[in-house]
């Protein structure tokens, strides 16, 4: 199979799949997601993923019924691919019926996966470093749920784009929140530090690698709020997420961070990091 | 026709569609909305609901390429119906391509409309009122564009079903934003007063026309910011919107607005606004 589907237990070739019009997930963004990838045929953190896709259903009272099978038809899903290296799509939906705000509490979630073939940033990304720019952080307060609500992420990546920079760094009452596809790290003094994860962050899985696998390492990290200003004078700035891996970012603004090369700790993370996978 | 549909250009039955899974607005709640009633099969404020709906589409640079013609298949679709009193609902999205935050600048948009048979909110309703809870206002900063990311308004709308209430009104830093699908209106010394169109409300067709048409029959207007103290303390309280209409609310909270029965002046604008449909 090219490109496999998996909608509500059934497994099929994209070209079939279709979703129903009044699907919550398309007229009220009524749904959450994960996005995860499988090196050499084995899903990364997987189970990290599970247990944050619980949460958020959690969180919008979905009710899933089996995980379990869910996630043995993950990965099946991606067996039946083929891919090597396969980054997984899964959303949850909280249900089809007529269009009304208020949802009943009966519905059965409308669950979708898609598997496409791994396709990791450019190897330049990496080792030469990425722009960014900051942005006003417009989404709403509760962050820390992972929804397919994305529109202020979609309109604030592509303002990134436009600027030619790879993200856009939010900032929420003078600090950081973190970019719109990934949390973000300073470096300074040596010690690492991300902003902690408050309602209105996204808590990332590759965040969480980083924070342990850093302690392991033998690195101070921290947990603490980071000002516009703490972060233009960091000695290293790097983003990380399932795609973003540990992308240093080397250029805010239009202003570059220190002598506007990838920091040292940063590559030692990202190749770490790379270490841990498959 | 039962239930008609239209989707790109074409009109079938409810059962025959389907959208794509990787339609841009079940992934990202990338797309705007409008809901239309039709009244005697005379579509209500038509020509303000498409001017909006262009004022969204372009907030968020959704390009549809001939507006002339949607609003020329909307009253077509009311009239496939056949319902005396109907209610379209349109929906844009950015279009369709493989998953990734930043969107094409080419993508053709993806029309839907559904129709349905017009329900009222029963008469009861209107004439002893409804009950209403306040809640902190979580959305995003840029609520004047009428998105499909409406899942903070899905949660604050089941939480108010919950308490046995018609509608949230949302409470953003101390003073009264809207309902989490109406305007909201005071009237104190017989002066109506609503919060200023900033962008943290929604410009509600129904809020327009109560606004211009209370002008004319000779009431003070004013668009204020409403303290939650003041909203306690107001003579009368209403919601507008266009499902809504003018919608009497007699508590709050647990706590009743005056001698908890409707106001005068609200039912005199339900009746005067009820003169204005078809």
């Amino acid at each position: 199979m090219n490109n496999p589907v998996y909608i509500n237990g059934e497994f099929m070739e994209y070209e079939a799949a279709r979703i129903d019009l009044e699907d919550r997930g398309y007229q009220f963004a009524d749904g959450v997601y994960e996005v995860i990838n499988s090196y050499n045929g084995k899903p990364f953190r997987m189970i990290e993923h599970f247990e944050r896709l619980k949460k958020s259903a959690a969180a919008l009272e979905i009710k899933v019924s089996d995980y379990g099978q869910l996630q043995a038809d993950a990965e099946e899903l991606i067996r039946r691919s083929g891919f090597t290296d396969a980054s997984l799509y899964l959303q949850i939906t909280r249900g089809t019926e007529p269009r009304s705000h208020a949802y009943s509490d009966d519905l059965t979630p409308n669950i979708v996966m898609t598997v496409k073939e791994l396709k990791n940033h450019p190897d330049e990304y990496y080792q030469k470093g990425v722009k960014a720019i900051t942005l006003p952080d417009e989404r709403w307060s509760r962050c820390y749920i992972k929804t397919i609500a994305l529109l202020p992420n979609v309109l604030a990546k592509k303002k990134a784009k436009r600027a030619g920079a790879f993200e856009a760094i939010m900032v929420r009452d003078g600090f950081i929140t973190e970019g719109t596809s990934s949390n973000l790290f300073i470096v300074r003094d040596e010690r690492i530090i991300t902003p902690p994860a408050t309602n209105y962050i996204l808590n990332g899985i590759t965040r969480r690698v980083i924070l342990e696998e850093a302690a392991k390492l033998g690195f101070t990290v921290l947990e603490e709020s980071i000002s516009l200003g703490e972060l233009f004078e960091a000695d290293e700035v790097f983003l990380t997420g399932t795609t973003t891996e540990v992308m240093p970012v080397v250029e805010i603004d239009g202003g570059v961070i220190k002598d506007g090369k990838p920091g040292k700790i940063t590559g030692k993370l990202f190749d770490h990091y790379r270490g841990l996978l498959g």
